[in-house]
This record gives structure tokens, sequence and C-alpha cells, in this order.
């Protein structure tokens, strides 16, 4: 539900016009002294400073450590943390406290749960992902012990500021060694595929070749051995993307993850009401225009989780 | 790891060459009466019975059932299977015991428990998803009655089997009311997107328009409310895929999956040993030359125990 | 781990002396008007408000929502609150950084983590279950609604407040129907044990007779059916105490809970020290002589969020 | 429901009187070599070989290995085996098939399922205890390599085999190093409790002092460190027998259970019919008179199940 990993889990909290978002990180190892500038450095990353086109929303982010630390080191006990709400202006939504707009989580919420939070779109406002880029950050510096490195990029979308659309984030993971990952249904591509569908507004993964590799013949798909030797990468190429029966087997972990466009526009849109008709809602709120700038941290954070989750398993 | 779903909860055993395949499925609501025929028409589509280019091994799937039922209605109790696997022919495996062949599980495999059955891909075979159409056949029979029906079919591949290459599989969902799922990390496209990658040799998911989205701008994208009457779709587009925050809205549920090609050649094929050198090995066994056309029962079955497990929620 | 229950989930988060202890509810129902006064209630009752020979740490007890809430009812999103710990004297503590009081919870923690929090006991500390009382009355709320009801109290301990001793608490919930529960591992009351086991210095679980029933034989402790009609009991007896092959028969479900004494004293105390010597330290801090008065409300808490866990699972 | 444990996890299926008992277990090591004599001896054991007053059903107990074994060694991957039921005397109950004996889980079954298989208790008879002992006795010898060893015995009850009794079964598991188990809900003595209930029926629990401490003070509870020296036991005495926090010390883990009698005889029984009345019925069947001889193999059957589930968390 609001929990992800089994070893290191992640429990998520809030709405976007609430008091607050957070979470707890429960499973972290103890004694792992955390980089809270890095913290910072991605959340502003998630924020999108410096880049047009993103939301005029403008939250400073500060991150409020309420358990699970002593003097900078992790204790091995549950890490939870809030950032408040601040830059909520909840009245722009009056209007949509009975309306669903297209294409928004607002009627699958209200059918899902005969109530929800109508302002900023609450629970499923990408506000809510600012508390996976904690998390996120906190799995990375882990990994960075263990010489694990992420590093996700649009490869797709942000082009024009000026014009909404979807795009494509890219994303390789290095310094993972052979060995990890756990076959048939804790494949390591299962729960990264999970992992970034669990994104809002992401719409599609794919690992190695991906799509692309429906049109290949098995002799085209097929990593040949290279010739065993000390600098020497184990295969010629990484058509599979790192991982081969759901284990990986030492190569980079490379994947994408594909994102429909922002659908929220401000102004005249034509809403479904909880009285069965349609209604034309004068839409007001701050929204991106392109939002997949901002989701490379987002996608890093997930998949660090992900790794964090299956190395800690032993 | 290998069990799959929270309510219907399915685990899965068994080796390609091992005594048997099987599975217990747990969560199963009592009072079901199990169509065993329609299992066994799924296990045929599955086996590829008819198709040319499809596997030369030729298994009877007989299931025996253990437990769970009593004159063929569900008790509510988990419900244990077996298929012994008996065309098998291990000797045709013994060259490949300290051998990994390319782009297989072999090596992972080896590297993950420091010890393998080496005999027709062991545990990663596809075999394994024989016990995964039973399950899923189950599943199946429980979403009929409530109204919801599956079909999967291949989309691309298949389309010459005189030649390996790999290929999409496309599924749709009907039936499924609105407000089903959980949002964050349990969404039901995170959900599918992890079922369908534990398949084996899938590649890629996406949902509704998917990776075309990432180019498409958020007015092309956006689906726009029907006026509400009683036959109309809630929709007048479906590029959303039925899902939105997650949870479905009561339109079809739209999703693909892609597959790498087979890369199991019968013939002269360039392995890594376990002491670290490269050697050309007579590689033998029975292979799919297209597996795609096999592949719709699978995902069906996935998509099923994804759905089931989502529906029993409450 | 810090996680209880898979429906109506719990996440308890917090050390005595940090910043906060809280938790996280994930699963309550949405639309359930919270009452608060009843939250600060059972809090009060927790303290121990009014009676001698508890502890003498004054905490405020104010509880800080995070999230989950709209106008006072659930979203059935999850509900964050936090509990910031006020009253803490840590400097009381400094003396125990590298020693270990016996029969406490320092020298296990250091074992297993390699590091703790020293301060007031850090995580293993009974402030711990302010959270768990504060979730368990949110329960107990949406339970009430379902005309179930839970009362707990000490039975034995706590008669003289000026020696420290244990305690057994009774328990009896009432107004669960019949056919709740899942055999096997789902036991009712296997989950009520681990329930109230995971509360702190709980030593002992029985149901119905218990104990007792060692030495019982097979027809006394038999419980004989009532004459059936409109308001009889379902049994003459209730020797099972209401749980029959781990699922309810619609009587009042009846246990009990050992709790071993406070073994905290202010004064010289022997303690292991982290270099493997006895050092006799002076151990300063705020205990109670009797907790087991404070207890019952815990237990309440916890038996209610095990019956919302399984009322949940419909 | 019918999985227990989260590293060695085990799958439990079966009725009295379906085809077979059995489970699947997840988790378990690769490499082990599987002693299946230990695990015939502790069959054995459970069937009460050579003791008067236990059950007249006589089980060869022959188990079929299905998966995860080569050579005798386990692969890591599933280990799913099967139990024939043999000598089943189904006939005897038939009369039973719409009435519900007192004290057993006919008629919650019914209550929870609307239906059940009312042979010789179906799921809910003690049968089902011989797919643990298999499954605990894999876990015994995973402990074993590591130095742990596990020894029940029952200490109450069995002493005149001509009457039904209930017992008292206690147990010492030697070995465990410190530091060992998870606070809060995840304690060594909650999971063991969890355990230990859900044994069919066991109705209490305690570790070290139990229900003793109840009226112990602090001075008399409170374990004296011993003067730390290389043989020397780190404790004087073993009051909280092993575990503080729920961590475990190093010190042996000693806890105890308690069942009640069997209920079941042979005869005239009143029993309430699915129709809302009393009937006598004549109960046939073969039951024991003292089960409590044959429940110590099985309370370290879910021991072992346990510790190796902590041990196994890294």
């Amino acid at each position: 539900m609001n929990t992800f990993g089994s070893n290191f889990r992640f429990t998520s909290f809030g709405e976007s016009h609430g008091v607050a978002v957070g979470g707890v990180v429960d499973g972290c190892p103890a004694g792992l002294c955390v980089d809270f500038d890095m913290i910072d450095r991605d959340l502003a990353r998630r924020r999108g400073d410096g880049l047009s086109g993103t939301t005029a929303r403008k939250e400073a982010d500060k991150v409020e450590w309420l358990s699970g630390l002593l003097d900078g080191l992790t204790l091995g006990t549950p890490i939870a943390f809030a950032i408040k709400n601040g830059d909520a202006r909840s009245g722009d939504y009056e209007n949509l406290r009975d309306c669903f707009r297209p294409s928004h989580a607002d009627y699958t919420y209200q059918q899902r749960y005969g109530i929800r939070d109508y302002r900023g779109g609450g629970r499923a406002s990408g506000r809510e992902t600012a508390a996976r880029v904690v998390a996120g950050c906190i799995a990375k510096q882990l990994l960075h012990q263990r010489g694990i490195s992420i590093k996700a990029e649009a490869v797709v979308g942000g082009e024009r500021a000026d014009e909404t659309s979807g795009g494509v984030v890219s994303c390789v993971i290095e310094g993972v060694p052979s060995g990890v990952g756990n076959p048939i249904f804790g494949r390591v591509n299962a729960m990264l595929a999970s992992a970034m569908l669990s994104i809002p507004s992401a719409v599609g993964f794919e690992i190695g070749e991906g799509f692309a590799s429906a049109r290949m013949t098995g002799r085209e798909y097929a990593d040949a051995w290279n010739e065993p030797s000390g600098n020497t990468p184990l295969t010629a190429t990484n058509h599979c993307g790192g991982v081969q029966g759901g284990i990986t087997n030492g190569m980079p972990i490379v994947f994408s993850v594909a994102f429909h466009p922002v659908v929220t526009h401000t102004g005249a849109t034509e809403c479904l009401t909880a009285d069965g008709t349609l209604r034309e809602v004068d839409v007001k709120g701050r929204h991106d225009r392109c939002h997949v700038l901002r989701c490379p941290v987002i996608v890093e954070a997930m998949a660090a989780m992900v790794i964090a989750d299956l190395i800690l398993k032993g």
C-alpha cells in the first residue's frame, strides 16, 4: 500500500496540502553517517530549481528528522522525517471539491475511498515524491559505501519548455555485483518495474533493449562472453541490461521509464461532477509544463531503494 | 521470492528436470467450483499445441491436486498441485554442468547460489510457467464469476516460425469496476508491471499509450469525459489504459509486454566455464524458435492473479 | 520489524529521548470520524495520571497529526502522527553511555546494532508505547462502530505501590462475530500472542484456561453447546476463550498477559561495561515502581489492532 | 495465513483425509546436505511410535520430495514435499458432515468458509503438523551447522496414559549468539509466541520466568552480570529466558507452551447441527488420549523455523 521494500523498507505519508509529507525508513543499517547536504541537493533537483517550465510552487523542503538518528549516525531503528507543506494555496482548489478533472486521480480516489483531499491532488500529487527522494538518498548513501552508483537523466522530453510533453528517463546503475536478486517473483527487473511504475505519471518500463528486442533475433540479442581478464567487462554487449533470470550478472543495470505528459492545465476544463454531469470549471493552482526534467532524481531514489533492499537481503 | 500476491497468494516450486513443477494457491475463496477442463485448455495453449516453431518437448501436463478441494469445490484452504516432469532428457545437458551459456541464467544462478540445477535451465526454465498457468486459471475463474475477463494476444512476433524473434503481447482486462487498486506502491500498474516482468524473457511493460505518450502533449494524452449516460463509456478515449493514480476508473485495462527472443540454439555455442575460460560447447536440448506465441496465456495468468489479489482485498 | 499488521498496519518510530515518538497507520478505512478526546484519555491512562508509584516523567503527550485526515475524517491514506518528547533529562543517562544495566536491553541493542541511543532506554523504552496507544485507539474506534469492545485490567500486580512487582493483565474482547481469523499461522490466538509479547516487559500469554488447562481432562475442558435460542450464549462455558482452530466462535475472547517487574532502580547498580568489566554505576532517571497499572491500555491498543486487522481482511 | 516466516519461509498445505499434507520451504540456503534419516526420526517422534495412549492411526509418513534438491543438496530454490494420506478411514466421519462437535474447529471453520472438509478434522487436524516437522527439521539441520541446538520435552502431562489431560512442553535453544532478533514487533519472544500458539491445542506461552514473574520483585527478577571470563555464562541467573528487549543476549532461550487436553472422545457426543439444533452423535475415528507427548517435536520444529528465519535475516 504505502510501504515499499522488505529489508530496506520505506513507508510514505502525506497529502499535497495537508500538514506534511514524510516517511519512515525501516531497516537501514546502524552506523551510517548521513550526508544531509546531499539530501538537500536531491530535493533541489526534484523541485527543478533553476529549470523553466517547472512548477511555480516554491517549497523550502526543510526536512524535520524525528527519530532513528544520534549525532548524525543511524541507529538501526526507524528513521522518521516530515517535510511541512508551506506554500500551499488550498483556496485555489475549492471549486474542485465535487469535480473530477479529466485524466487525474480525482475520480478514481473518490471511487476508491468515497472521500478525498481535493486540494492540489491530495495524496496523488507529485508532492509525495519529496519523501521518496529523502528516503532514496539515504539508500544511495548506503550504496555509495558499497561502491554502487546510480545516475538517471531525461533522454526524451523537456526539449521545449513552452509546450507540455511526456518523456523518457534512462537510468544506469553501476557497481552492483553479480548474483544479486531473487528469481521468479523477486527478479531485479520485476522489482525495478514495480518501483518505477509507482512514480506518478509513469506508464512504461523497459530493461536493456526492452521493446526494441521484440524485433531482434536471438543471435542479435545474445550478449557474447568476453575472454575473461582483469578489466574486461563480462560480455561484449549488454542487451539484457545487466540482469539474466532476474539476477544481476555484474554488468551495468540499464533501464528506461516512460512518463505521460502533464494533463493539468490552468483555465477552463470540462470536469465530471459528483452528481454525474459535466461542468466547465476554471482550474487554478500551479502546475508543471514539463515535469520530466524533475523525474530523474525520483527514478534514482526508487532504484536506490530497490538495490538497497536486495543488497541487505544478504 | 517465490510467492506472488498477498490476498490471492501463489507460491511456485519446481525445476525443469526435477520431479515436478507445481504450486500452492492460498487465499482463494471457498466454494468455487473449479473447471478442470479450462485449466487443461490453458495448459495446452502454454505448450503451444498445434503451433510450429515451438518446443519439441512433449509434456502431458497432468495436474495432480494435493489439497484444498472437496468434490471439486475449493475449501478456502491452500490448493496445492504438482505437475510431474515426464519428457525430460536430462542427459542432453550433462556438458553444461560447468558451462554457462551466453544470455542465460546459468551464470547468474551460479553466482547467486553457488550451485544450480544445470539440466534444462533448472528453476529458470520456462517450464515453471506451467504452474503459473494453473494458478492463474483458478484466478480467472474467480474473476469470471464477477464479470471480469482477460484476453491477451501476440501483436508482434511469431509471424515467421522459421526465424527466432522476440515479440510483444497485448492484454485487455474488461469488467473491473472503478475504485480498484491502491495508490503509491500498490498501484494497479505497478503490480501489473511487477507481474509481467516476472515472466521469463519479459523485458518491457507499458500501460495505455506507454512509451508513445512520451511524445504526446497533455492535450493529446488527456481522456475527455463522455456525457454520462447508461451505456456510454466513462471517457471518449482510453490513453491511460484504465488506471489513474494507480486506481482503476472502470474502463478496460490495456497493457503490453515485450519479450526478448529465444537465445538458446542447438549447436556449437561459446560458453563461459566455471574455471574462467571460454569453451565451445555443443548445446543440445529442445528449444522454442518462437516462444512469444506461447506467452499470451502466461500474461493472462499473471494478470488474473494481480486482479484477483486486488479484488479480494475488499 | 517496526510494522504490525497487514490490513490495519501500524509502523512505529521514535526513541525515548529523541525528537519524538510516533507512527503511521496505513489501511484505516476512509470516513472514520476520529474522536481525539478518546485518544487523549487513553494517553492519560498510559501515563498513569493519578496513580502513585508510576513514572515521575511528565509528558504532555500532545499528538501532532501530520497526514491522512481532512476535517477530522480519515481519508483512507496513511495517518501519520508525532508526539514530541518534552520532559527528557538526557543528562541523567550520560554515565550509561558505555555501561549496560542488568536485565535491560542496553547490552542486546549494542550487540545487535553496534550503536544505541543510551538515553532513557532509547528505542527499547516504554515511551514507544505512547504511539501504540494512539494507533490502537483509532483501531478501537473502528471496532466500536462495528459493535466490538475491548476492556483490559490488571488482575495481579499493583496492589502495593511501595514495592516493585510484575503483574498480569486480563483482557476481554466482546462483539467479535464468529468466523473471524485464519487457520494455521494466522490464528487469532497466534496473532494476539505475538501482539502481546511485543509489549515491553511482557513475558507470558494465555487464552481461555491457558496454563491451567494443562491439568484439566478433556471432559473438564470441553465447552458444551447451549440449546440454541435467541439470547443464549453459544456454549455453557468458555474454557477455550472464544477461539477454536484459530477462528472465533462468537463468544467473548478472553486472554491474559504476564509482565515481569520493573528492573530499573535508582542508585548504585552493577553494570557491564563496553570493555568487558563490571562497574558500579549510579543510575539516575525516573522509573516506574509498578508499571503494570499502566499496561491495560497498551494491551487494549494491541488487541484492537489485531482485531481491526482481521476484520478488515474481509 | 498458511505461510510462516519471511526469510526461512514455510507454506503448509493439506487436509487430514485429503490426498496429502505437505509444504514448500522457501529461502533455505543452497548447498545444505539434507539428512533424510533425521527427518524420518522426527516424523516418528510426532507419530508417537512406541507410546501408549497416542493415536491408533498408522501412517507411513513417506516424504515425497518434489523440488529444490539435486543429489541431496538444497538448490536455494523452493523445496516442495508431499506426504500422502494413507490410513484414512473417511467413512468414520460421514455422520459429522452437518454436525459440529463441541470444542472443535468444526463450527468455526464452517462459519469462516461456509464449507469444510469434515473428515478427521480436515485442515484443522493435527495431521497438518507432519508437514511442519519436515520443514522444521530442515531448519534444525541448518541451525546445527551453526552450532545451535533445540530440545523440547513434556514437563506436565502424559503421566497417565489412561486419562486424557493437557500438558506443558518446555523448550531450550542453545547456541544462539547475542544480538539476534528485532525490536518492537519482531521480538524473538513475540515470534516464538506466535509460532507456538499456531500449534493446534496450544493455549499458552511463557518465556523465562513467565507468569511466575508476575509475583516477583524487580530485585528477584534481575539477572546479575557474571564477572566476564572465558567460559562463564553472561549472567548468574536466566530469569529473562535469554531475551531482553526482544533481542537475544547469548544465554539459552528458555520457554514453555501450554496445551489443552484432547477433547475428542469416541462415543455419544452432543453436537450442534447445521440447522441449529443439538443432536447426539456417535463419534468414531481414532484419537489420542494424550497428545502432549507428541508435541515436543512440533515445538522444536516451530522454534527452529523462528530461529532460522532470524539468523538468515543477516
